[in-house]
Parts: structure tokens; sequence; C-alpha cells
């Protein structure tokens, strides 16, 4: 029997910042026991997933070997975390850990994807809790982030412990949750003979000045929504459970009145209330009563904060929106910041509101928000707190992860980029990568599941820069052309350097090249696509400039 | 006969970053004789303009007025006032003033376009040299900014003087070209009954602090260059001769050879040298030359500061170019900054350069970038100094032109918001919006002007984000189905709920459909396609949770 091995396989999550979900083994090689740490998913956009709903890891190798698989962890409710578990568990069928809040969050997806939730997700404690998953002991360390209840994993093996500090920021007062506790991660790096791993959120090394707390916006949202004119409406991440607290509580010291819209804020509210992560909170009152609010005594809190288009601020950027409406003197504040290429949806809403004269105020540069990612001084704190001898960089672009790993490596300690796709063997003094596993994106397109390279999104772009032409031909039983090509096109300038009618145009060129074709090349359906492709591509490069998608239907009658 | 007025309507620029177009107008209502300053372009995103090449101002309402068009001033040879020159001017036939580089520019746009651009464009001298043209005598003034020989126009009127200030920043040191003179501004307020109407840069106005020179980059540049490793690349845009030299500079000081790649590089480099307001500039050598450099003593300026696919930047991220590559202990900097909807692209160049262990350096918060737009402070600075009865603000999205009406009017200037469309008369103490003109967006897509509103677009962004279902049905001259509806898919999910083939499962629907149709139904194309097109989205929403794009070709074969 070959000896244990310990490894660690990042599915998504490593090289880009969102899917997070990440594979743990200990075994004899091939036949290590396997626990799954997050499943989340990625947002699509129109330069490379148009029309996408969502991005999945590709789970083919974990599916492959499900029958190993002991447990799922969840470390906290964001989408980039536990967005995929409705989508992907039927592949998996482990039983899934998380902290209540989060477990709430985790069943209401398993439940929309027609599974029965509570049957599915275990809550868990914090430690010293331990669940018992295989080889690996696993205890929950409650961290501060921008949503209630995040935690790292403490996972001891029997290759020693490992630290998976999922997403986190060092917070001594995060408003909502737990603050940061020294001595809690102090003791875990006494223990069980130390951490001999810390598997290291990398989002924010790039920013080099200690992380801020929570609890510093409080005083500037109360000055500034006293201060604020008219009806003044904040958007914030819903998940933000802490933030959404300290704008209500701001309003509500002002002596406004809150209401919360978007369908998304709601659920987060009712899932922090219902765990009890959440107990006091400023009065609220729905949109109807709202309306009959003083707009000056009135406080929106929204969802939207990314520009999205069907959330509260782009609806009410459009106008009207549950019976409210942005005017001239009231106030929007992005409690937020914009997420890089989310900038040209928050700048046209910015503008939609400048045009009704409503004052529009961002972060101000940190004014009126904070990050809840650990910056590069405070990783380097954590760095030292846990001692680890390897570090693994986790969650970032490969230039964080790189970064990541070089600020470890200057402070000696063991440090080693693995981006998606790659398994480490930890069982060593050095990490190795020993083998490369197929990984990539599913997209989530409509109802259905579509691999990144089934070539459906790669059409849809071919088709979005270049149009498509639709050609359609007869050919009677003796394979002889039954009337005239019918050519339609669909996102192409109907006219061009001519100024004639492109399709009759591309129908003549056809209709001419069908009534020359040879016999051999009218019984070849292969040739007759060819050709009329070529024909077609041809003529509107010389008319308009562009190659279009080209579909040919060429029907053939039969004899009776 | 009525009385003479003075007009300004904004066709690009106003309420946007890019395609500047403004004109103006002196002279009887509807008679009055216009000039045109800058004729820009701005450029196409997948969210909204897939395959489109350049975004350019309807000009419908001067070409129809076409006769009454003096002259058209460029300020300055950015894309974003000139670019649309070449593709539109055939529709105004007016005679194009510019200063000897932007000339130089504005001609080859001219020539690319078919025209004679020596013919058409007339080389003019700062002022004191007076254009006439019509009632307006035009003077032009230089300005610092990005890109050489920028300036600003006075325009006299028999209503008053006119300062429009084109891009602009103060800079008493700018590399290349004039410095900042306040001495001739002082003047030109003074002069004429002084300063009635600013028309002004609005770009920085969220900036708060004071514009820095583009001489303050030398110093760190130079630090930086001579301590970096390995190959230095540099990019930063084709048009900022300044920077270029400052490379260029840098790179020399440090002992390496110097090589600039990409194609607007060479012709802007070649414009400036032609023009003269270039004269000094480290020797450089061409790619074929650096393949044989020691990396150590190399540098290579390079295009693509945007992370455009076919500029240099993104060729030498993703392999060898020119016959040159990247590669480990190499460095890469960004001496540019990016600009908003461009995120993804950067970042995905900044970590394909990580992979290959390339040390990637931004503009560190104005280290080795700045703009070259005045900020606020330098705004107001300019306000003082020519002291305007009115301001209008002028090239910025709407809520920059309303923070820029703002800060005007705290210092009791007169001003007025007109977007792109809003025709101003500007005879009396205060603007007034006089009528709204249509104006919008024409796109060049291949080789041809398409209207915004066209539809062509807006069908390519359907198709990118639903798919495209094609269904072929053929009737015979009774009107009765031949054969079976025939359906091919494109950018969809070949098989969904079900699991049944897609195109088959729409094929079955349709032949079971026509073969109950009754002969009303059938003898209608637009009955048929109405139902068929029903169908096919009904099946795909039940099966993948789709509604594509639908093409029904229906042919009816004739009685011979």
């Amino acid at each position: 029997m070959s000896t244990s091995r310990l490894i660690y396989l990042p599915l998504g999550g490593a090289g880009e910042i969102g899917m997070n979900a990440y594979v743990y083994g200990y075994g004899p090689e091939g036949r290590e026991r396997l626990i799954l740490v997050d499943l989340g998913v990625t947002f699509p956009d129109m330069d490379t997933t148009p029309g996408v709903d969502l991005i999945l890891p590709d789970i083919t190798w974990l599916a492959e070997n499900a029958d190993r698989l002991e447990a799922i962890f969840i470390t906290h409710g964001h989408e980039d975390h536990v967005g995929a578990l409705g989508h992907l568990w039927s592949r998996l069928k482990a039983p899934v850990f998380a902290r209540p809040f989060t477990a709430a969050l985790a069943r209401m997806k398993l439940d929309e994807a027609g599974h029965d939730g509570s049957d599915i997700v275990e809550e868990v404690n914090p430690r010293p809790e331990v669940i018992e998953a295989g080889p690996f002991n696993v205890q929950y360390v409650p961290v501060s982030h921008s949503i209630p209840e995040s935690s790292a994993l403490v996972i001891d093996t029997p290759a020693g412990r490992i630290v998976h500090t999922g997403d986190f920021k060092l917070d001594g007062n995060p408003v909502v949750g737990e603050p940061f506790d020294p001595l809690a991660w102090n003791e875990i790096a006494q223990e069980a003979g130390g951490v001999r791993i810390l598997v290291c959120d990398s989002t924010n090394i790039f920013s080099p000045t200690p992380g801020r707390s929570e609890a510093t916006l409080a005083g500037p949202l109360k000055e500034f929504i006293a201060g604020a004119s008219g009806m003044v409406v904040a958007t914030t991440f819903a998940s933000n459970v802490a933030r959404l607290k300290s704008l209500a509580e701001a309003g509500h010291a002002a002596g406004r009145s809150v209401c919360m819209m978007g369908r998304a804020m709601k659920k987060m509210l009712n899932a922090a209330f219902e765990s009890g992560v959440l107990t006091q909170f400023p009065p609220i009152i729905t949109p109807e009563d709202a309306a009959h609010v003083a707009r000056d005594n009135l406080m929106l809190i929204v969802t939207g904060s990314q520009g999205e288009r069907r959330a509260a601020s782009a609806q009410l950027s459009r106008g009207r929106y549950l019976g409210l409406e942005m005017k001239e003197g009231d106030t929007f504040l992005f409690s937020s910041k914009t997420i890089p290429g989310n900038e040209r949806d928050v700048i046209r809403i910015m503008n939609a509101f400048s045009e009704m004269g409503v004052e529009v105020v961002d972060d101000r540069g940190g004014l009126y928000h904070v990050s809840g990612h650990a910056n590069r001084p405070d990783l380097e704190a954590v760095h030292e707190l846990l001692a680890p001898k390897i570090l693994i960089p986790m969650h970032g672009e490969h230039r964080h992860l790189r970064q990541h790993a070089r600020v470890a490596a200057a402070k000696g300690i063991v440090s080693e980029v693995a981006t998606n796709g790659s398994m480490l063997d930890l069982s060593g003094p050095r990490p190795e990568v020993v083998e490369y596993i197929e990984t990539g994106r599913t997209y989530l397109d409509g109802t259905v599941l579509v691999g990144a390279l089934d070539g459906v999104v790669r059409n849809r772009l071919r088709m979005a820069m270049g149009g498509h032409v639709l050609v359609t031909a007869i050919l009677d039983e003796n394979d002889q052309p039954l009337g005239e090509a019918w050519v339609e096109l669909m996102g192409l300038a109907e006219r061009g350097r001519t100024g004639a009618d492109l399709a009759e145009l591309i129908e003549s060129e056809l209709t001419e090249f069908l009534d020359r074709a040879n016999d051999k090349v009218l019984a070849s359906d292969e040739k007759l696509d060819d050709s009329i492709r070529r024909i077609v591509r041809q003529v509107t490069m010389e008319e308009i400039g562009k190659k279009p998608e080209v579909t040919v239907v060429v029907s053939r009658l039969m004899a009776d």
C-alpha cells in the first residue's frame, strides 16, 4: 500500500476573483478522501459571455470522484462562494456544512434548484466544534468580511494543520458579527504542532495601507445623511448586512423613515434576522408607505451598486420604481466601490441622476465605504501570527497570487502559485505540482449548463461582431435549382458601396452561381455550402466591408 | 430683416467624453453663417455596439445646412477631435483649418477616405494670425494637452468674443510644445471688450487638486528605468509625443537602446518630426535590430495602453511580436491611466505578463503618468483669468457639465448645461435654448455608415443575448407543406431539459403544426411566420430557458 499524501486542487478562484472552489484530499495517491471548500460562481460580461446567466466552475474531475468526497464546507454566503451549489450539487451529493446564516442562504440555493436544502445543509458552530470528514477535522473560525458569519477553516489532517482563510479582513469592530480575535488566532497557531499550511485570501494584496474597520463609516455616514437634501437614496451590496445597518442607523438618526428596496436586500435581511446574526435594526417601512412620507424625511436603501440593469438603482435612474422616483435636489449615495468591468454601467446611472438634478456622491476615497478584504499589511500580520511553513495564495487573479507569494517568500515562508487545475502535493516541506486537472468554466445559459468550449457562446460572439446571413436554396429531384436563392440578413447594413439592396445583390450572385454550377457541385451539399458561403462573404465584404456568419440551408425535393 | 443672433450647437462631446463636434453660428435666425469646431469619433464597446468600428456624430442637420458652413477648425489631433473628418467631410465640403502637426494628421484622415487632404486642409499659425470665416474671426492659441500643438480658439463675432478652450491643461513645462502663457491669456481677456463667452473643457472637473506638469515625470521615469531589470517595455498613448520623448530619454539615459513598436506610434512620431514640433529625440532602433540587443540594454515603447487587442502590448502579452518576446524578470510599465470601460482588457494583459514572470508597474498614483486635462482648480484659475460673462461647459458627460456649470455659477458666472442637440442663443445676457436638433450617433460598420437607430446593431445584440433560430419550410403550389420544416440553431445549446436534440424537437413541433394548420393559415405568410415564431420560442423556452431571435423562411413553389 502506497503512503498517503495531502493534496490541494483549486477548481476556481485561483487565477481570478470569483468562482471559488478548492479541493483538499488526503490518502494514498488516487484514492485520497476529499473535501470541497466553497462552490461559487462568477458573473458573465458582454465581451466574452453574452447572454450567459452565470459562470460556474467545471467540476468534471470532482464529479468523477464524487464517491471520494466527504463533505462540502461553505465559508460564507457570497455568490462567489456558494452561488454554484444549487446548480452543481446533484453531481456531488455530499453533505454541506455552514454556519446558520450561510446555511440559510445555501438552503435557498438548493431549494431553488429543486433539492431539499434542509436535508442537505448542516449547521455548524464555530470552534471548538469539530466536523469530522474522513481524515479531515474541520473547525469554523469567525472572521470579519463584508457579510455576516464569514469564517476561516482550521483543517487538521494527518499531515498537519491547514488554515484556509476564506475571504477575510481584520476588523476589531465589524458592526455585525464577531470582531477579529488575535488571541483565538494565536491559539490556533500554537495548537496541533502549529499551522503547517496557510491558504490565504489574496484579493487586496496590492492595497498598501492597513484596512479600515466597518465601524469607521458610522460617523461620516451620519454626518452626510443629516446634511443631505431631498430624499436620500443609498446603495450598497445587499449582502453587506453591517453596512445596511450603518446606513439605516444613519438615516434613522437623521430623522428619516427608512425603506429597503430590491429583492436581494430583503432576502439577506430576512436570513440575517432568522439566523440570529442581526438582532437590532432601525424600523423599516414598505415602499407603499414610503410614497406618503415627505422627501426630506425619507431614506431608501437600494440594490444595484454595480449598475445592474434590473436592480433598484438602475430602475430609479430610469424613472418611477415601486411608486417612488428621484427628483431635483435629492441625494444618491454609492456606499460601495465599483468592481472593475462595471464602470460603464455605474457611470450610466450617475449621468441619468445628474440629468434629473440629483446629487450623486460616491465612496469619496473611503469615507463612505471600506473593503471587506485584508490589505497587504493585514495579510502580513496574519502571516506572522500564524507562522505557517507554507503559504498558498488563494482567491485572486494571477498577479495577486504572484504578489502574495512574493510577499510571503520575502519573509522566508515557502510559497507556491497554484492556479485552477494545478494539483499540489502538500505532504513535503515544499509544495509540488503533481498533476494538471482539466478545469475551466461551465455556463448557466437560460436553464442549461453549457461548456465554455462548446462553441455556443463563440457563435453568439461571431454573430454579434459580424451579423448573420441566411441562405436558402431549393433543388428539385434532379438536383436542379428550383426558383432563386433566398437571402435574409440579420444584424447587417441593408446597403453599402453601390447603394443596391445587399440581400438582392447576394441573391443575384447566388442565382448566377447556381445556374452555372455543374452537376457534381449541385449534387454535393458540402460543395454547395462552401461555394455559397464564399460568395456571400465576398459580396458582403465588397459592399459593406464585413465578413458575416453564414448559414446555408439547401432543401432537396424528393421524387414522389 | 430680422436681427442677427449668435448660436451654439454641440453635435457631439456635450454629454459624453469623446466625439467632439461644436457648431457656432451668427446671422439672422435660420440663416446664420456657421463654423464647426472639431469632428471627432468615439469608440464602440461590446455592451452596446458589437462589431462597430467607430462611432461618429450624426451630422444630418449640419449636412443639410452645409451651404451655410464657412469652415471647420480642428483644435488638436486626437481621434475624438479629428477622427470623423475623413468619414464625414464629403457631406460638408468646407475648408479645414489646423496647425501644422494637426493638419498633417487631418490630411491623413482625408487621404485615407479618398479625398485630397492637401487640397482641403489649410495650415494656420497661432495668433496674431486671424482666419476670417464669414462673420467669425478665429485665432489659434497654443495650450498644453497630451498631444502637440493643441489649441484653444479665440472666436470674435459681432456679438462678442468667444474662447473655445478645446482640451487643455495648464502646464508651465510641457516637454514638447508651448508652455502655458498667462500673459497671453490675460491679453485675450483684455482685448475686444473682454471674453463674453467661455466654452470650456470639463473632463477633469471632479479632480480636486491642481494638475501636474508633464515635466514632473522625467525624474521618476529615469529613476525607475535605471533601476528596472531585464527588458523594459513601456506603453502610453501613441499621440502623447511629450511622453514618448520623456520615456525615450529615460531609457537612453539608462544606457538602453530604444525601439518604438506599433503603427500608431510611428505615424505620430513621423508627423511630429515633419511638422517640426519635435526636433530632439533620442536615437531609436528598429525591431529587427532590437532583437540583437541584450535585454538589459533594451527598452521598447509600445502602443496598446488601453489593452487594445491588436496593439503591441496585447501582442507581447500573447507571445512573440516582431521577433521580440517578454521573459521572466522583464519589466512592463503602463505610463498611462485606464479609461473607464477598458479595465478588463488592461487587467487581462497584466495577468498574462504576471504568468510570464514579468514585473508590471502602473502609473503608481501619478508617478509615471499625468493627465492632459485641467483639474478643477486649474479650470477655476482660467475662469478668473478670462472673466467671461457666460460659461458653457463642454466636453464631458452630463455629470461633468453640470458640476462645471455649478462651479462657474458659484462664482457669479452665468452658466448653462447644453448637451448634444441643444441649440443655444448666446446673443443675450443669458443663454437660451432655442431649439432641439435631432442628433445622435452614426456607426462606421465595416465600410458603411449606419444610423444608431437603424436596428442593425440592435439585432446583433439580440442574437448575442438569445442566439438565432432559423426555420425553413416549403409549401407546394397548393399551399400544402412539402416535406418537413427544417431548423438550424446558431448560438444555442443543442439539448436541454429533456435531453433530446433541440432542433429536432422544434422540427417535430413545427411539422405537427403545419400538418394541422388550416388553409387560411397556410396561405398567409404573416400568419405562418407568427405561428412558427411562437412555437419556436415556446419550445426553446421550455427546453433551455431562452427566447432566441427567430428567422422564418417560407418558400412557396409555383405551379409550372
